[in-house]
């Protein structure tokens, strides 16, 4: 797959959010795994839900873009992180919902059972189970923030997606469809928590 | 009627059920009657609001896919109970949302009653009215979840819909439309509820 | 203006009302007044967000259809009442919302007052007033409901729209523009009270 | 950039409230500065999600029509207060939504804080912050709030928006663009806050 494939799938998945209302004003981020070094992202300050090809811009592991005129997005070290934690994720997508984010300043981590949709989570084939979403404290020092979300995914390697307090969710996949329906997957239980 | 005028029905359900949120990821599957023996339904793990005719493929009441490549949803023997149970169901929708989540992880059985829209429901002629809605306990089994359905059927004829719990609603109609039309029915019901 | 351009109208009103769920399955019908002693209604049974010309039929202001083929709306002497009521009503649209259903199932009469939107309904120039939108015990008698209503109206002639329990609104105006506006203002305010 | 230009982007401003339910009825309206001294703003009566280029005209910042047919928004002194109170505001966008309306007849101020979408206020930088949103009394005598508005802004001037009580908010921004995220970040922390 190339590059306009990557970013078409992301706009799609930007514009479905934007209608649930999943990506308030320049609210939440995406990417693509291009390969073993290097990421497909959306740059600084863009709507999340009205994203062109021009959106985008390329960037290693270690969040330097590569050759691009914008900037990337101010969290990309979050994504680069999880890049690097796990080579079979390819695709990340943060959104910032009202039921995550209410969720996330009322709660220091997220239970989630009997769900059936939780089958869509990695490693679980029953609704008679149960995970942990943590949730971080926010801090816009990105750098500080990713090493604690790296140090929690290594004593915790079954974390399925995690939250940022006031911020939002950061859910992946082996690709793209993958992570969009996982997003779906835990914004609809969310909302089920909210309503419980 | 042809499986092409079928799976474009359906895929129309589909598209209104993923816009009001109810077929969240891969949740949710649908079927339509094609005769005595046979039905069409819904591929496993596909997104049910962005369907294509390939998404569809024929399967015996036994649940055995006829000729085909892909394989049929996980839970098709709850469909073929349906079928099988009165010659007169043409189409069965499963629907997957927050309202009938959200009740059926809280109730053993949703009452309704006093609502205009209870005349959607089969043999209901007035408002002034009540139905029982059953919930299941939720069961990866899906050959002995199966079995509980229909023998609660049998007990309960009246049965106009059920759900399962954390997992969402079944019901049916003589045709696609139908359906439909009683899914959006409960569906506001079960939120009406919600908000009570 | 000509039947198309009214049926027109009334389709786009219920496409809007389908995207926000306040005609859902069967639920809700509209009409316009076409002259001093007939309206274009909505037939019986079909699906308000989704209508076509084929949906509509003229009938007289005692409820009986003009060279139609199709049943008239079930709910028609409720639209007659109100032509014959008020010689400047030119369109009544009924809608059926998750707030409207849940208000009218709990309270007798419901109050709005302190809203800027109140401005939209008939004789009000001012957030500082309140309206009483009475609620009527629902009947599946529609001439009985109808003159329950009539008699409400004659004796408290500022009533701006009403409400049938677990059944929906009726609202008003000159044209559909106006009776649209005013729908959308009364849901607005419903749902503002349930929030409240 | 030229009217159309402007106009344009207002129209898409609406159109996307609209979707939200933000702009009910003939609820809501718009500006965007033309120059020192000139806006282009919404007419009265119109629906702010169905804009055509016919909706706008041009007024003064004392709110005086520049040769239009039309009349201006009943509010235009609101938004001239914005125009004369700081050169930098190119766009303001008044909005009605549920979320605004309920905590607007709750609450004499609302205070939002900790939410990451902060930073798309004015003067902002991060989510460990928080900001005042002052409520004021509805009035009918535009001239009487707009004086009301105008010195609470020049004892506050770190005002990022407000909220006129069961009317909605007012916020702005150096363009459209700018205006209309804000909107987003504001009506999402709201609606948060409502479900705290």
């Amino acid at each position: 797959m190339n590059i306009q494939t990557y970013s078409q799938q992301l706009i799609d998945a930007g514009r479905l959010f934007h209608q649930r209302g999943w990506v308030p004003a320049t609210g939440g981020n995406f990417s693509a795994r291009l390969d073993a070094g290097r990421m497909l992202i959306t740059a600084s300050g863009c709507h999340k839900g009205e994203l062109t090809p021009a959106d985008f811009l390329e960037a290693g592991f270690d969040g330097v873009p590569i050759g691009a005129a914008r900037k990337a997005s101010y969290e990309t070290l979050l994504h680069c992180q999880l890049y690097r934690h796990d080579a079979a994720i390819g695709a990340v997508l943060h959104t910032h919902s009202i039921a995550n984010t209410v969720l996330s300043r009322r709660l220091r981590s997220i239970r989630l059972a009997g769900y059936e949709l939780l089958k869509l989570l990695p490693g679980i084939g029953t609704h008679d189970a149960s995970v942990e979403v943590p949730v971080f404290t926010n801090d816009q020092d990105i750098a500080r923030l990713s090493a604690t979300v790296d140090a929690h995914m290594k004593r915790h390697p079954a974390t399925p997606a995690y939250l940022i307090a006031g911020h939002g969710l950061y859910a992946w996949g082996a690709d793209v469809a993958q992570a969009r329906w996982r997003v779906e997957a835990l914004e609809f239980m969310f909302e089920c928590e909210l309503h419980s």
